[in-house]
């Protein structure tokens, strides 16, 4: 019997043994190392997505494994070999599939949240999904995969180029994945982030901050942009002001990529999309190009997950884990070891 | 002394006699023969835009006419020739000219609002504004050149591609001409309108229309799209309903161009951006590539003229036609006809 966090109902969660299904045809078992806690994790912990995630579930799709065995007729894949998941499964038939969307399938099993995730000590997930790491790069770093995939994506839908300036507005884990990896692109950044802590983290990693509440943001930019405006804005807020912010930088044919969920609607300066002739464009998730894009970033160092990762906790603080999260406090990235040796250790 | 058409105050119009400066260096003298009254020219009626009109104004920029007389150094014009304007005077100094969007210079006069329009006899402006029309192009047909220039603008904003299943919301003048420019460009079109009328003159044009107090979207545009959802919507209503169509109608991908005037921020489904990646764009006048595909579009008579001239009036019946618009009765667009004998006829 192998251990998995669960979450039960708003507010709770436990670690419990848990069974674990044999790979069937073209699945893989493995055993989880490290899976980060993600703000999509926050909203499931505070019961916002009790409509769509069936408790008791396991939660988790930011990780790094070994695969334990293979199922019939998975070839290419043995076990031992490290391994994060793409956690994707699309029906290959909706016309968003048909279109060549599958990360957007109209009906999308995100793993982790729509089906049983990977902060369990045995996962078994369709072979399709794997995307394969190099041997240099430890397990603990290759977690930090799937965000760094996530901002990929997203840069990548902003089309950022060289020597564009751009603003990433919060400067949460995914604002700064974000950041780093525009930078990798050959922009100049700014992170707009309100938390002096994540200001702070921010700039260790050479990045320039502001502070809404304290900066006078339009005077920085037109200083920073010569009047002309930020080619780029990235919202990874979820807040209104955020959504004002990333509006109000953009210059002539500015382009604003939504990362950030926003549950309800928010009111938006479309005459200032007009007026200079601005873009929108959502973001979401990631395919697999960005995943091995972002294999390529974790191991190269150019996303330094190192200063990224605040904590690693064995599964049974995974709870206290989810607390220190949900309070905002001085943390970034948590990782939640599911080894066998930690889970002792801890006991 | 000839007459011009002037704004004197909110819901106040005269037409009085007026004197035109001749044509100084690199300038040319028209006699606008046909000019429309747009909907920007019903905001400045309304007083709204009082703050940048300096009245007494002439107001008018969609046009067609004849060269009377040309400035030192203008070549390649003569008097006699057949021309509309494109009223766009920029400073080619500001971000957005350097990065090569003059049309929406930080700067920009827009002959007609920020300087005397072309509702007059006789009208100065730069030769770099002309552009020509075909002898065989009746100059009642070319007064309608440049709102579609506007919507060759919109369309090419959008990227619309042939086969593509397109939705406009808004069947004014300027919806109507980016349906017909859409279907131009091979896609398949739908109007959703709540004017009967106007419902009436786009089916007459060949276009469907929806009625969106009478008709349920959501099913129609799902029969429609096999439930994919349209690839493309404009926005041209200016209401709160128009962006939530707008928004609703589209599938995965979808490109939503904003085209209308929204004075004040509105609500946006954000959430829907970034679940389905739409991308939202704004759209503001046009390049002097626009107005020369707007001219051929008239001339070949892809855009009909005739079916979208309501009426015509002479100068001394402008105000009346003002007042018909702002009923917003059945009246799709209106012409002041400026010609001498027009005027002769009226008195």
């Amino acid at each position: 019997m192998t251990l998995a966090v669960r979450y039960l109902a708003a507010r709770t969660l436990d670690t419990a043994p848990a069974e674990n299904p044999p790979p069937g045809p073209g699945e893989v078992e493995i055993a989880p190392a490290y899976v980060g806690i993600c703000g999509t994790d926050l909203h499931i912990f505070h019961g916002d997505m009790d409509a769509r995630v069936a408790a008791p579930a396991v939660l988790g799709h930011e990780m790094s494994g070994r695969i334990v065995r293979v199922g019939p007729g998975v070839e290419n894949w043995s076990p031992g070999d490290a391994v994060t998941v793409m956690p994707l499964r699309w029906d290959d038939t909706c016309p968003a599939c048909r279109a060549g969307h599958q990360h957007v399938c109209q009906h999308l099993d995100f793993i982790g949240i729509d089906s049983p995730g990977a902060m369990q000590q045995r996962w078994t997930v369709p072979a399709t999904t794997l995307v394969r790491l190099p041997g240099s790069l430890p397990l603990d770093h290759a977690a930090l995969v799937e965000p760094t995939a996530v901002a990929v994506h997203d840069v990548g839908r902003a089309q950022v180029r060289a020597d564009e300036k751009a603003v990433v507005v919060g400067g949460g884990p995914v604002g700064i994945l974000i950041a780093l990896v525009a930078r990798a692109a050959g922009a100049e950044v700014r992170v707009v982030e309100l938390s002096a802590h994540r200001r702070r983290l921010a700039e260790k990693l050479g990045l320039t901050t502001w502070d809404p509440a304290a900066d006078d943001l339009a005077e920085l930019v037109g200083e920073w942009t010569g009047d002309a405006g930020a080619d780029v804005a990235f919202e990874v807020s979820g807040a209104q002001g955020g959504v004002d912010t990333a509006v109000d930088v953009l210059g002539v044919r500015g382009r604003l990529c939504l990362v950030a969920i926003h549950p309800r609607p928010r009111e938006v300066n479309l005459h200032r999309f007009f007026w200079r002739e601005l873009t929108l464009v959502g973001a979401r998730l990631y395919d697999r190009t960005d995943f091995e894009r972002a294999v390529t970033l974790v191991a190269e160092g150019t996303v330094p997950a190192e200063q990224l990762i605040s904590k690693v906790v064995p599964m049974a603080q995974a709870p206290d884990a989810f607390e220190a999260l949900e309070g905002g406090g001085d943390v970034m990235k948590i990782l939640v070891d599911c080894t066998d040796d930690s889970q002792g250790a801890a006991q």
